[in-house]
Order: C-alpha cells, then structure tokens, then sequence
C-alpha cells in the first residue's frame, strides 16, 4: 500500500528491457548517438512539429533549465504558490536563473485562473531599473493538487502572458497523466495553447530518470546545450536516457501507464468517497488528498499504507473538522494495484 | 514643494564641507585612509562595542551585501513584503545572494509581528534538502511606511529568529529617522535588542553616496572585504566616502538632520489631518501617506507639489471612499522648509 | 575497434543487473532507501573511515559540487592546465561555485608538481579584497594523460595546499584505473595523503550513469544536501544510482574491470611501440596518446578505428616530425577485447 | 613624493566646484535629472555619434557591468594576463557574468598583438557544448604597463575578435592618459576602431567616483537598466555622479588633467634614464616602470617616496642585474608637481 510517490514506483519493465537492449555496442558519447536521434524525431511526431529537445535526468533539472533560457536574472516567474518549483526544490530556478524572482500566485486546486494572473500582473510594480519584470508563466501540468488545466484554459492565460511579453513554460512532470485525462492532443495541451516549452517527465510515469526540455520555437534554444552542459546535467552514456525516452514514448506505453495510475487514483477517489471521506479536490491526474481523522490515519499507518501527510494551510481550514484531523495527499503510479487500493479502503473503513 | 523622495535633496552642507576638507594632498586608495580609519572609531563610538563596518556608495548594494554575508544560496530571507529589498531593488538581494530567496511577509504599517514571523516560520515547510532554510529576518528600520520598531519590538522578533537559528539584518535607509523618533540609543535599537547586521544609511539623512554595512560581531564579517570588492562596491578614492561619514556622525549631525525631517512630517501630517486628511499610518518617521481625492490631488500637482502617488493595494480597500482616490506618499529631508509644507497644506486647503 | 572514449562504452553487465534487481516494490525516493544506505556503508569500508558520500549522475556535476563547496566564489581552484575541470566543463566549476576561479598550471604528463605548485603559489599576488584566494588544489587521477599520481606525490602536494589553507580535491573519473595500476589502497591514494574529497567515478568505469562525491571529514560536507538538490542533482527515483554504485563496489568489479581496461591500454602501447610509434606519456591508465603519420591515421580511420585527434599544442612541437603528423588520444575500457587491439596494431602496421 | 596610485590624488578643483554647484534644490533620484541628460548629450558630442551611457562609481563595476552585458555565462573573456580585470578586481568579472571564464594572454608591454589573439584562438578547443565560447576581447587602454594600443592596432585586433562573433570591450580607467598621447579623437580610438564598449574612468583621471559604460550601439545596452541597478550601482543622488563627468568633460578638463598627469611621467622617466634607470616599456601614459637597486629603493622610501614594487614575474628576468633589484611602478597624476618629481630624482641620484 504505498501511495507516497509516484517517485517510490520502480521502472516499468519495458523501459528497463529497453536500457537492456541500448546495452549493445559502442555509442558515443554526450548524446551523438542514434537512439537520442530518433527519440528527437519521435518528440517532433508525438508534438506534430519541429521543435528542440535536450533530455536530462531530473525535473528539478528539466524546470530549472528551461525557466533560466526564458528568463532574465531580473525575470520574475509567475506560478502557483504550491507549485513545486516554488517550494520543493531548494530554490533551484533562482540558482539557475541566476537570481531570477519567483512569484507565487493563489488559486484554489492548484490552478491559477485568468482573473488571479490578471490582478497579480497589474497589483505589482513591475519593469526596470526598479522592480523586476515578468518574463515567464510557469503551470503545473497536472498540478500539484491532482487538477488539470484544460486545453482553453491553458491558452487564456497564455494568452495574458504572451500580450505581456512573457514565456509560458510548463511544468509536465505529471504530463503524461493529464494527458491521459483531458483526451487532447500532446500538440493542442502545450503549443497549439501558447505553451512555448515544456519539461515532459518520463520518471514519475515510469522511467528510471529521464525529463525533456522542450522547446517548440527550436530557434528559442539557443545555446541550451552549453547550459545544460555546465549544469553538469549532459549525460555522458547519453544513450540510456535516450533509450527510457524511446521505449516511454512507443505504442502509447507513456499513455498507457499514465491511465492506469489514473484510474487507480479514480478508484481510490471515489472509495474513500463511499466511506465519507471526499477528495478535496477533483481527481484529475493520479493524486488524491483527503482529511482524514485521526484514528483513521493511525489505523491505516499501522496497517502497512505508505503516504504522506501535508501541512493543514494547504487546505481551507473549513476542511478540519477536528483540530487532529489530518490532510494527506495519495499517490498512484503505474504500479499501483487494484488489491492495493482494496486493501487501503478496508483498512480506511474497518 | 518636493516630497517626492528625500533621495530628490541634496547634500548637507556640512557634509559637503567634509568632502571639500578631504580633498587635501594624498591618501592611499581603498579605504588604507586615516579618514576611514577615524570612521570606524567613531562607529565603535555611537555602537559602544567593537564592530566591523564596510562603506559602500548605495543602499541597494548595503543591504545586498549584508543580507548575502548572513544568508546562504539556499537560505530564505524573511522581510516584509513592501520591504524595499523585496519590491524595489530588482532582484539584488538574490543577485548577490546567489540565487537566495525572499519570502514577504504581511503586517499592518509596514511592520512584522511576532505572530506573522511565528506563523510564517511555523506555515512553510523549510530545511534541506528539499526547502529552503530560514536564514536572514530582514527588518526595515523605519519602515517604507514611515512606522518604527520598538527596541523592545525588535528584541521580541530577533528572539524569534535567533532561536531557529536566523540573522537578524537591518535595513536602516532611515536609520537616523526612527533614531530621532524612539529616543533610544544605536545600541538599543539594534545589537542590544539582537540586531546581528545594519545597513546605516547616510545618504537619505544628507550624505551624497555613502552607507555602512556594520556587523556587530566582527567574526560575522570574514571576507566580507572580497565580497564588497568583486561586487565593485569598493570604491578607490574611499576617503571621500568617510569623509561623508565623519561629518555625519560628527556632533550628532546626522540626528539633528533627522530630527529636521521628522518634525516636518510631523507638520506635515498633523496638517492634513486637520484638513481632513488624516495620514493612514502613524507618522513615526519623514514619511507621510494619504489618500487623496483626486481634485486635491491634481490642484497639489497644478501648484507645484512633487510626490508619488502608491499602488492602491498598498492600503486597506477600505480608505479609499472614491473610486479616483489617490494613495500619495509625501516624504520630507533634512532640506524640507517650513514654508513648503505651508504652501503645500494651503493648495490641499483651497 | 573504439577508442573514442570509455563513455562510449555501454554498461557492465553485472551492473546492469543491479538494476534491474532493484526495480523490485516500492523505495521511497531522493535517497531515503535501503541501497543507498548499503553503498553508503561500502564506501566507508571501502576507504577504512567514516565519511560522507552524495551521489549524482555525472562527473561534471561530482567535481562542481566538490569544488563549489571547498571554495568560496572568491577562491582559486588550481589544477593542470589540460584538467577536465578547465578545458571541457563549459564552465561548470565557475557555475556551480558562483563565479570562482580556475587557474590553469603547466606539467608534463599532465600532472603538477611539486616545484610547478609552489611557482605559480609565490607567482601570484593572492588574497582579499584585490585577489582570489587560493582555496583549493584539484588533482586529476588519473590524469588527463594517463598518467598516476603515487601516494607520496599526492602527499607532498597535498601538504603544500594545506599549509596555504586550501583544501585538496580529487577528479577521480579514472579513479579506478589509478588504483588499479598503483598498488596503493583507496585510503592511501585519498585522504592518507591528504585528498580532502574524491569526485569517484563509476560511470566511465562500466557504470551507466554513477558518480560519488565523498567528503573524508563528513562536517566538511554541511549543507551538501541542499547544494546538490538546488542544482538538480538529487536523483528521484535515486535507489537506481545506488544500485549501480552497490554492483560496481561488489566483490572488487570495480577494480577487476579497471584492471581490463589498463591491461588493454598496455597491450596497446607496447604494440605501438613495436611498430615505431611510441606512446608521448607512460601508459598508467587506459588511455594511450601517440603521433601517427597521416597515412597510418588514415588507414586506421579508413579501417573503422574510432578515436580522437588531440591539438598539437597539447604534446611538445618536437614530438611531430612532419607538418601534417597527428597527435591522436586512444581509451580503453572495461568492454575492450584484445581482438580490437590486435586489429587496430595491424591496421597501424599495414 | 606620491606615486602610489592616481587614485591616491584627490579630486580636481573644477570638478569639486561642480558637485558644490550641483547641490542646489532638488532632484529626481537615479538619474532622472538634469544633469544627467546634459552628459549623455556631451558623451554623444564627444563620441561623434548616439549612444547609450551608464554612469557608475567605480571601474570593478563598469568594466564588470560592460562585460557581464556582452558574454554569457558560458563565454569566455579574452585579455591581457596582467590585465586588471583578471588579476586586480577579486572575481568581479566573473561575479557579475554568472560565472564566465576569463583568459588571460601573454604580451609583451601589456599589450596583446594579433599573433597573440589568433594563437590563442586557435590555440585552444571553443564552442558547445563542452566548451566556453570566446564571447569579449576586453583590451585596457592605456594598459597596466603604462602603453598605449594605437587605433589601427585596435582595428586589427577588434577586426578579428568581430570575425569570431566576439564584441570587443575597453578598460579605460586610464582612457584620458591614452587619448592625450595619441593624438586621435575619442571616436577614432574607439568605435571607428571596432571598440563596441567603453568603460571611460574619470575617477583616476580627477574625479571623485565617476565611470561611465558606454555602448556605441545603443542597442547592445538592452536591460543594462536592471543589471545595473540589482548590482547596486545605480546611485540613489545620481546628479551628484553626472556632475563630475560634466566638469569633467566641459572644456576639454579631462584632457588638459591627462596631458598634465602624462608630462610628469615623460619628466620622471626622462630623469630616470639619465641616472641610468632606463624604464622598462615606453612611457605612454602616467606610468613609469624602472627596476631600482635595492639601495636607491632604500634611499627613496627613506625620504620619503611612496610607490609599490611589482612582482618581479611582472618583467623579464634579465632585466634584474642583481637579486635584490626591485621593480617599482611610478604613477603620475593631474596633481603631480614639478617639485616632486625634482625631489625624488635628487633622491635617486645621490
């Protein structure tokens, strides 16, 4: 019963069958390799355009990289205030960026809506020599609640962003699960809706550590090979992460995988619903939060479940009905099982 | 009628004269002067303890300075939110910071309470390796509006901080103004209330280009000479920018200039209270705000006046009974005459 | 027939089914696992000593962590002026240290001396505010030439920056090559003679992507954590890196390839040297440079050997009797087989 | 007797008479003000041409803001290896440019010739992804061995760092000295030469602290705004900066204190010469390099002469007849008299 990450999943087996098989022989190094060429040309079909794409290892990586190309150091990212760039990276856009400003932004289930960019753009003082200017929107795609933005959504905010000369960069560690639940099209979720790059995350939805920068004005990544490399994050056998990417992206597996942990996260939703506790929000991606009571939350750690528990302010106080109450957030992966979810819910129940 | 900055005045003549008096024969470059050595003395003098000082020719790159000697690249620079460093000096703090984070906080009057440090501190997830670590509480002494901290205010909050293992940094752009008000001693008002770093401003109070960073206890300033030197803020003919101190600390100069410019913000506020217009916060420094109605606002401007109007979400929704209101921000110096303020409140008045 | 690089090898075998080992249930992420805590334990057996050991997926980020935390942005770092660090990172070091310095010293075989250490330490004006400060000597081991330090070589340099206040930094992305040829046992090539931390590579030695900074006193290593996570280098699903550092320390596999791969180079040399080309430096490692005729290079490269040609100004002018001779840089690895080498030799003898 | 420094003189008559003159009334901060329009438009007179003028305080900042503008992080910074910015301002460079590399190169007489920057630049591996990218040839004009770069030497030497995608900027904290000598007009020694920026220093040439970064195409100076400002050098009573450079340049006063400052050097190297200390590079400037016998340093210090001795790495080792030789430096300035000169070569004499 671990539903503490999707980060605590292993690797799916055709993904580890395909580092197995990029094993074979001698391939330069630093990405000259074949197998990162033709994961190249599978992004440009997959996005249905020409487009640039530098893979890396981590997502702190992947953001960080991409934020720091469209951002000055006097740049000011705005994104939502629980985003995981805001708070669960160590600061590493600023370190990156070069001490750019990250500015968080309210929004009930993690979403930012047109009217909170609109106040937050005109509520500040923004532009030289004083004040920093904005240079990127930043969304979590899944967000950080489990939420999607829709396809519409994402290109009326876009739009704001753009008419203010910003970039919009999304943050996809959990594409592949909105994806998977929006029924759009790679191409309609990110460019066709203003996207101007993406970090697209393999790890979470299965690979061993594998993100893309990706930028779909190939022109706007210029010189992004000399920063990924002095970041240290070029990988030197570059084929392997080449290779998770090629076997993440055949016959749909990304898709596939990203579903099931969906309905995993749906199952586990509405479960929890029948015994009284509703998700906080919607189950849009593969995470749900729930308040749970006290004795509940004991029975189910005793029982073996593997989760964790967040800070109350992330939730309106209305939530907590008693002051023990406990916010908890439950991740499904690709591995999750349906026994796994039944054994969570008799022990949330019983 | 000039109330746009006290940054719009001059130089005090006195220092001035200073200047014109260092101005004989050679010294050596860099701050290897008599004249600097004489201001070091004379800050261990008003201080009453040892204490390391570094001049520099601007605010901005005192508080920089300061904040990035205290704070490491993943350390979190708690201020308030309207906090000079936070709002106006384009990302500085986190420039030389090395990609630092500032985290604003709330408060009425521009002040921090210790139950908005104690939330704020007790909200957030901090530490590594994942979050940023609490390293610096910023306080703004007087604050941008125009409020003071109590010495005993401070020592509450430093308390605070010092027990999760913070700094406690000063910025005293108007240092000398909230001196003047408090009638307590330099010492109580910062180390002895547990103020670990100050940014002693002269400039505001009447020097041309010249502010302190002082670090109470001198072991705190290991290498501070590299970090002031690589960030080009040591200036060559250093002597010119003690001389500017000399004369300021000299005979309680700088006090009495602030004194000056206090009691015309006093004149000033008790004046448009009188009209009618009564300053939103207390006026505890040289700096005044009211909301004006918009016909005051423009005769003002008609007549002459010279002030910068603020963003409306600067104040409480709640003062502004029209639509066209204006926020304006008045700020006296050391040079405001009496009759300014005079010709001011009688074009408010007609 | 590669001889490009040892990174364009792919991974060893009983690594490569560490990993796949480890891809079994759940671990929680970012290094909360049992493996990493194993290879952890490895490391201090395998060094005799308490330590502390943060392991990244590259060896330009194993190095620029090691260096941005032994130096502060005003340091020096001297290393060779042929080292990685300097020539091929991009600037990584400068990156990750804030703006720090390299300083590039000269040495045949590509290793320092003693006599060159102390040259260019009295040659330089050093020290604050006008001047960087020396603050850390990089050795590279094996060098860049393929050459190895001895133990007692280390220990004089080592003792030379000590008494100068800098710290000793090890890139050991050929570490296992040097031991392997040595004699000497990691503690005695390490901290025994003074190394303060070793950047110990696995990757190049039949990892996929593994390296290991290792802090001999780990209270050198504060905040480490939080330094390697703001630069993306904290893998997630981080058991993988563990498991492939777990594998290679198994039972010697780290060794016992290394040991391949040098009997390769060997092989290599000798058959050069046979045919008339002999190696420029002492073949200690598993790389091999010679001048070759430019018909020889052709027909090697017309007969499918793979390698690099190096600049001419990296070896003396007098090593090249004709204009056109060329200066190449042949690696060995763990994957090597001496069918490859008696190919490449007749090749070069035809 | 007073050779240390020009800055160890203090401020020209003229140009403290205009600071007093400009503390009069108010005026708008951070260079909103009068003044400050008046000497961008003198600057355009003077350069022949519009441009865009950045005034700071100190040469470390205008020289590190000008290069900082013009490479990237991953760019590499070509100049002279006694240059300043390479061996004087503690990083500065590489502070502000987020980590660039600087490559100092040889040269005899301070300057670097053509051969020497193409060897250089082919000299070494450039370009990504593993390679900095040679972004500015930083050239000081007049250069620390007190010679001068004619403009057609410029012109060569900007003709092919242009050829290379490079920009090439000028360290002119002695630019008056340089331009008084040659005998060219500010634009011919400058743009129509190929230089795209200037750091022009008034503050050793008489002024208090005043430096200006120009760029000829006022294009290139894009955000140079911000990156000023969160350096913290944009000054608070910016008139009080513009004030020295408009005394500085009205009536040709920069001129008339360089001609002065470079007679005194011709008469002491003159004097020199004729006891029999030929100066070791031609005396272009203000200053003068003689290698003394340890007893005439004795007999100079003891009467009272001020000066710095050089490394002796700083000159040919023939030079040095004895081993106690010492290699002094002489710098002259506006406020250098007749008398002293006089008095120092009968020191030396007898």
């Amino acid at each position: 019963m671990n539903f503490a990450s999707d980060n605590a999943a292993g690797v799916a087996p055709p993904i580890l069958d395909a580092i197995r098989r990029a094993n074979d022989g001698f391939a330069l190094g630093y990405g000259d390799d074949a197998l990162t060429r033709r994961v190249e040309r599978s992004l440009c079909d997959l996005f249905e355009r020409d487009l640039a794409a530098f893979m890396v290892a981590t997502g702190t990586a992947a953001n960080s990289l991409a934020i720091a190309q469209l951002a000055p150091p006097w740049g000011a990212v705005l994104c939502h205030r629980e985003a995981h760039i805001m708070t669960s990276e160590c600061g590493a856009p600023e370190f990156f960026g070069g001490g750019l400003k990250l500015v968080g932004l309210p929004g009930d289930d993690g979403r930012i809506t047109t009217d909170i960019l609109e106040v937050a753009l005109d509520a500040n003082e923004w532009g030289g020599p004083h004040h920093v200017s904005p240079a990127v929107l930043s969304l979590t795609q899944a967000t950080e609640a489990g939420t999607t933005y829709r396809p519409d959504e994402i290109a009326r905010l876009a739009d704001i962003a753009h008419r203010r000369g910003m970039s919009v960069q999304m943050d996809g560690a959990r594409f592949a699960n909105a994806i998977a639940r929006l029924g759009a099209s790679p191409a309609e979720a990110t460019w066709k809706a203003g996207v101007d790059v993406l970090a697209f995350g393999a790890t979470k939805g299965g690979a061993m550590a594998a993100e893309a920068v990706i930028f779909f004005d190939p022109a706007s990544a210029r010189a992004m090979g000399e920063r990924r490399k002095r970041a240290g994050h070029l990988m030197s056998k570059h084929r392997f992460v080449a290779a998770q990417f090629d076997a993440f992206l055949a016959d749909g597996l990304w898709l596939r995988l990203a579903r099931h942990a969906n309905r995993m996260a749906d199952q586990l939703g509405q479960g929890l619903s029948e015994i009284g506790f509703r998700p906080l929000w919607p189950v849009e991606a593969n995470l749900v939060f729930v308040v749970l009571p006290q004795d509940v939350h004991k029975r189910l750690t005793a029982a073996g479940a593997s989760y964790y528990d967040m800070h109350r302010d992330t939730a309106p106080a209305a939530e907590f009905a008693r002051p023990d109450d406990v916010l908890v957030r439950l991740v499904t992966s690709f591995s999750t099982t349906v026994e796994e979810i039944d054994r969570f819910l008799a022990a949330a129940r019983a």
